[in-house]
């Protein structure tokens, strides 16, 4: 039985065409700079967020960490949004393996007050750690595109206190799709880029850090100290040519279909779907009328074939639309939904 | 000639009284648990405080560092004031002794949100790190004294979720007499408590670290892996023992005089004083209308006899009342005030 | 045309069987514990080392430091030899991820002494650290295997100061093959040990750490802050079953090949061949007559169709057999190197 | 009853000149860089050692872990004897503050092997981190005194690989002494030297960290951070310069007290010096023939007037003389070992 797995774009199984790719991979020890197929990926990674290097790593968070590791000083501040991936998905991480003194500031709809981070750079004094990175996000872990502008702001900012830029892309061709722009275009206003080749684009594992030859550079050895330096991952950058390729020409589908099941949700009473920050392929509601447990709403959609994370208990949920969802499967959705 | 020095409470020289007490003290090889008078003030600093045990450290910085080293575990997380002085003015110590991740709430006079502190609380979740502290601070570094009910609140939530509490009392007996209370009152609230013996109690060097016997014994070998294990620190504790039995008892001359010199300042056009948080020593307020640079209003001061810091480019000043201010040194200071 | 790739056991690519398997593996999003597969190889794993559990790593390198920091508290101590691979070639990971003090005893022939040992461990001291763990490697770097009695020694005396014992196997099959014996009389000495599932094994990507539930449990939450928590593993676990399968049983041959090419070696005057640690599938040597460069005698066997590393300064090289080294090659390799 | 204290040199009370200067000191805010001894004090030190310039800090530990964070970036190596104090007595600190990897060699009278030391330095590799500090002792925790030309091959080595030198000279005037020389002859071929006020010198508390002035300039700011910012700290300077003014003249006969008391030791049956080492104010020995528990022997001295540590289980002992021990105090100690 095929399941519709609405919990994230993460559950994502590679289509055929990736795993024949993967199958036919030419490899080598990456380790020693030997594995053709990872040299695509990174050269074609690099290219298409318009920076000089790329690097394969093992996952967005690996990505987003090396980025901070490899930009900061210990003891160092970075500027970040309060409730964004690298501060409130990643563990921790940032204490561990940067050693860096977070400075998280309020959102809006994934925006930071642009006056708030020109006031959060510190001054040269012998109370303060000095401000050694700003982080952006887009698209944003609340499902919110950023707009272009607001990026080329705080880019400038950075500039002129000569301070490096981070954006944290995990999602960054979604955001191109829903602003109808080229990804360089967003990728411009950063000085490092991360990026997932799994979720929404449907590869196995993996994401690319992209940025200058010097700072790609260092962070292939700091990869390495962290124990992401891979042997054959050519077949893993197999996967990840076809996603770079073909998969981020068609996330559209992904968010129509996020609109669609938005549509279809709103039409059913006790429920309420945030339509603010719903721009890619993240739909978040509310069940106001929760007349059973979140265990059991779980279980009801096990039953029926369909895969969810228990509302929590507001009522809150996400559902995630991608590759393997289709429309039809969001008309049993609601269905199911509809007698809960 | 004797300069009026407002810039800070930590510049108070020594009494009188402290330098004869330092001249005629007993003293011995702490590192060995030697020192007479080093127990004699740990054991008053602990009574004070209600608490079982304390341990003498050579500044307030190293006190709170201590504290948050001791009590939590590399990666976890502490939930605190976004402008509090243990994230503001410590260096960014934080990421580099405790090695934690910093939660930073917004604060209103010295306050976070109640319940904002409550789902900052992490659950148990692959992604997140673990809560293991929450800081508060009294009286804030702003001026603001917090009153008891907050502090018994966000307490009562730390203990639902088994977490402790750190207070940043720093100006706690400030605090206590700005609230006409006993200090254990306010330290009641809190598993570990760091107050200053310089700042307005006018010792030379050193604050206090109390808490549990057991959290004391902990951080006794932490102090040393630091390098603050001292040798013949009685000479310091005999300082610290008049300023805990003399000095936490003139404070509200202090206050009064910072009031004092609140209302004269206010008397003046173009001066704008801040009075929501007047509750200690220390007075911040605006000169709105700034026709100087503000390295020339410090020298103007400096000529005058009155050390202060250049205000910001704002026109934000703060001065401090102390021991060594009296009302005849704000008269004058109000005088050269007139002229700028 | 085909290489002959003397470098390492890490140049292995997949045998065609992998292939087969990675391309037919049944996957899942792992970090949610969906993957079968990931599954199926994490627990024939344990029980092939005889632990309760087991966890699926990006590399040996990981795997080694990841159980580090799940062993010890920052700012204890390891004890380990001074030419270990945790210590020598993991790039310093020890001082950032873990966090610890490395006490490195010398060794002879992979073995630290035992008397060394015993007194390295810390008594309870204000001046001390803790001692947190005593690292075994075995096959070592050097190409030595340890014996059982020695790891049977060693964990006795860290039970008797209730320390863990982790063991790094990178090469662990390859030394219970050289002892006869199966590995799980090897890894009882020890609480945690990692293993390669690259290297002589061939799977193209991953290591196991191995231990304990609770161990294991612990690991997993801090490989994902590691940013080792991957998506759809199950392709690489499908080469990994394998290898455990069915490469674990041919290592017998890599080491015969690396004593034929040790005695052929040996045959060539200027040429002296490190016998004393020729246990598996390492061959150290020395050209103790260059008359070339290194890089022009790398260059001579690059055009002839053999990979290498230069020797260093001393004229010290090492060869490394493996599945893709045939006799009919090692005859090649020893023409060429008469050449020269 | 005055004690006779053999325990360690840090027990040394200041002198009454030492009580006289603290009492009449001229002080001020240290952190405001306000305080007229503290400066007279870092002025005096940094040129008796011939260094730009000098830093105050709370104690030895302090300050050779603050050299450590100052000239090495986290996670790089630093080369250092296997039983000096940084690595033996420091309670692990450079895992904590610095974040290094330490990289210890054997040592034989307190010199690590040259070509060990040369051995040791990393080459340029993806699998190494980066060399960044050489450490050396002088005098040596074990009593002896490293000779000059040691210190120049080693300093010779480091300079070759672009690698500064820091000394650990918690006891260098003893050095000096021994060696007949300036102490500016040995801190020459060091980037850095840590010296302490206390021990042999009297003072109560304090050490100085010498070096470049942008050095020196780094490290304040790093003090601040480690909460060593201290306020009217001319207290201790006061004593301090006596200590360097004074003080270091004296340090001859601490040192013929130890020879004396060597000799007398020796006498006595059952009793074993180690006279290799003996070239400063430490004597260590062994009691061959132990009949009572370490306990009772220090319990023993201790009716005597007499404080020690305890013996170890090999009996053997450390006695140190000092300011406050006389030839006399030695006689009566002699006698009641004779007892023992």
């Amino acid at each position: 039985m095929k399941f519709i797995d609405l919990r994230s774009d993460t559950v994502t199984n590679p289509t055929d065409e990736m795993r024949q790719a993967m199958f036919l991979a030419e490899v080598g020890d990456d380790v020693y700079g030997d594995d053709p197929t990872v040299q695509k990926l990174e050269i074609l990674a690099a290219s298409m967020v318009g920076k000089e290097a790329a690097l394969f790593v093992p996952s967005g968070t690996f990505g987003n960490q090396l980025a901070l590791f490899t930009h900061c000083d210990r003891g160092t501040e970075v500027i970040l949004g309060e409730d964004c991936h690298i501060f409130e998905h990643e563990v921790g991480a940032a204490s561990i393996i940067a050693g860096v003194h977070l400075r998280t500031l309020q959102t809006t709809h994934g925006k930071m007050e642009i006056n708030r981070i020109k006031h959060s750079i510190r001054p040269d004094d012998i109370h303060y750690p000095e401000t050694s990175l700003i982080c952006l996000e887009n698209a944003y872990s609340s499902g919110s595109v950023v707009d272009i502008d607001y990026m080329k702001q705080v880019y400038s900012i950075a500039k002129d206190a000569n301070i490096p830029v981070h954006l944290d892309g995990a999602r960054i061709f979604n955001a191109a799709t829903y602003l109808k722009t080229d990804v360089k275009e967003l990728s411009q206003y950063s000085d490092s880029v991360m990026f997932c080749l799994s979720k929404g684009l449907c590869a196995p594992i993996g994401s690319i850090l992209a940025g200058s030859k010097e700072f790609i550079e260092k962070a292939k050895k700091k990869r390495k100290l962290l124990g992401g330096g891979w042997r054959q991952s050519g077949f893993l950058a197999a996967a990840g040519l076809i996603a770079l390729e073909k998969m981020t020409k068609r996330l559209q589908e992904d968010h129509e279909n996020a609109q669609y099941l938005a549509n279809r949700l709103s039409e059913i009473p006790g429920i309420h779907v945030d339509t603010s920050q719903l721009h890619i392929n993240l739909v978040f509601f509310q069940m106001t009328d929760m007349r059973r447990s979140p265990e059991e709403i779980e279980a009801i959609f096990k039953e029926n074939g369909i895969i969810t994370f228990a509302p929590d208990e507001d009522g809150m949920m996400r559902f995630a639309t991608h590759y393997w969802i289709t429309k039809n499967d969001i008309d049993k959705v609601i269905e199911v939904m509809k007698t809960i």
